[in-house]
């Protein structure tokens, strides 16, 4: 099996932990992982901790323009726009996704309203991933929202492009503690080792596709009038 | 802007109503909106509906295993090994996927030791998505729980993979009622249309690669030792 | 402090397994655990395995009415309306209920436009709660949709209403299994029996009180035109 | 049938709009339905625009211990706990619940260490709900969370607690906009009066019975040993 190129892909990671640097953040330690995956393939990889930005929640493009003195979202927008892969990592708080990620999300969809040059919406032929860690349950829930609503904006979704670490039910050490031995997981491992291929796979050949033909897909005809195979239903 | 050709492809329908033919099933009624379409490009579409079928709960291949008298489970698992595109459709009862919708996923996950002969789980390479009707709300909620379901089995979700139609919140008519003039709807129809063309891009362009190269995501080699760019963690 | 008297109260236990007794069900493992603090308070305690019987699927109170040769879940029905406390307990399969779960939900809401003897819906003054196992993810989140189907069909949901065992993250023994040690686990341990007392708790109360007061919640009321202390909304 | 008296019992209604003052606030719209009945019943109500205040992200119980310059949490957090009643409002975004919605639940969860004089969790006799609304799809998937996140941390939850709206799926008009005409949405109105009738009706009685009783679920008494009926599991 031969190995294939990814040296002309670019990945954004963005940490969505409570913790400002230089705290250590576990979600980090899985999102590394899957980071040195893929610089090891010669991928570029940049890392984003969103709580380490001033980020204003909202649903606008610049918060500046509604009030808010400063905002970092615009800044990191552009590295996400630069960049084929998106992976979002979460920490689990009473089983959901945190704050930091749900604004994340909130300020990628603020710009859903952009198409790129086909007319589709802008995210289209990006691809996205997750990685979540805690310490007792969680990890597919967080994955459904966040998946949900990468795909919702316009990125493709790989097959199995979640990862996760958590302990038994019940409170306990966390993914990089010593005692929890996450490193030995090998479901954990497994399932982020193929979470970043199958990243890098798609990511590559939408690349090389020049991303999805605008043909049934693009905002801007719709609009405008097309409608491809679309025949208004008929009822019986 | 060129028209691909879409005519080598081939789709599963399966309605997961809780109602037996022949009364109406509203969610078929979008269902064949997405259909049609896919007829009109060349595709080959079979329907199932799952609650004709005799399909028993359990978490294995076949059930008639395991003390149940019948179960045609494996003739439809047949039908979506041979097709490129599985889409799942639901209705909505108290914000949530059918009972019929979870036991599909059930008896899909039930196959998913599986594995193709690149080693990968069994279901690499195909293309998911969903359709989604109710009278009053949970469209998205269903919709993560489905395309949740089918990436963690080895679907790949195009963008935008879910369409749905509701009324107004409180009960009030369904798709298919005349007085919910749900056809004009031109959220649900674009939803509808990019949907299903985002499936045909992506089964497409799989299928002329023959699927995801198993570099890095094979199940069969992972098992064997083969680790790819993956390091074993180190802490910090 | 003093100890109440629970034994005028009575509960069931929905044990939605896939599997059909007589195989070991893990989910049912754990209930026992709550069924029996309650037995050792003087409760009254039934137990159904939903599987065992032949339910069909649909949102009819009998589905004997609507092409189906049998019905059982009238009688379970009645077993739950004779109840103070229903428990529901589910395996986890892909990170959700399952699928028995569901149509369990399904059938409980296809009663809910009947009303008691205040024009309440039929399920006020009951009180519901939920258990769950699995091996590796999703407690919660099957949690939050069973408690929310209770909640919204009229249940009242106590403080910390469900309890549930999973081990770390990826395959691994099951509740019952020896290797598993889960019996030692304190937070399921704990959870478990606060769960208990707290559902015995709020039944206490709400069955000395006659169930909730109709002043306000009554829809036989409302639709009869009362509103109490309600004002249409003005805009500003 | 008699009027209750409410008039010691007080609220809290915490607005999770990601629009600061003076923007108009839907959800205020829809919570100012409940709130007015309350009002109405002479019941003291507060309310919290969440975002009007400096509030980081974190899970400690104040921030300003953890390189944050302000922390306005710990005012809310006693006005919370004056209360009996909390009522949550958040509007949906991509089918969720707000960050802000999200960080209020993280900062709850951030004091739930503390223990009241009973020994038990600190929301213990406190009771929740909540009030959603947007344009197009999720209510029921945002209560789900938000009521699961309350009665997990000890908040009792009466029948149909939750209540919102949205019109019909797609773009378009929000609550308080005229042409939604909303406040005509019968469902709305009903489910909005109930539930606020319903907290009240649970608020009033827990109070009267000074919370729920110790036995069986206080946190001091199991970590000193008590077990009161549970016993440890024993295999079969």
């Amino acid at each position: 099996m031969s190995k294939p190129d990814f040296s002309n892909l670019s990945a954004v990671f963005v940490n969505c932990t409570l913790k400002k640097s230089p705290r250590q953040s576990h979600t980090r330690g899985l999102m590394d992982v899957a980071a040195n995956i893929m610089v090891s393939e010669g991928v570029t990889v940049q890392h984003v901790r969103f709580v380490d930005h001033e980020i204003p929640p909202g649903v606008q493009p610049d918060m500046t323009e509604h009030g808010y003195a400063k905002d970092e979202w615009p800044g990191i927008y552009d590295k996400i726009m630069n960049a084929d892969i998106l992976m979002i990592g979460t920490p689990i708080w009473l089983g959901e996704r945190s704050s930091e990620a749900s604004k994340l999300i909130e300020r990628l969809y603020a710009m859903s309203g952009k198409t790129n040059d086909k007319g589709q919406y802008i995210y289209y032929g990006k691809v996205g991933g997750c990685i979540i860690t805690g310490n007792e349950d969680g990890v597919k829930h967080c994955a459904m929202g966040m998946l949900y609503a990468l795909q919702h904006l316009g990125f493709s979704i790989p097959p199995q492009a979640d990862a996760g670490w958590i302990g038994e039910v019940g409170p306990g050490p966390s993914y990089l503690d010593e005692e929890a031995n996450a490193k030995e997981n090998d479901f954990t491992n497994r399932n982020t080792t193929f979470l970043t291929y199958n990243l890098l796979h798609l990511a590559r050949l939408l690349k090389a596709e020049g991303g999805f033909p605008a043909y049934g897909n693009s905002r801007e005809a719709w609009d405008s009038g097309s409608r491809w195979g679309f025949a208004n239903p008929e009822y019986r």
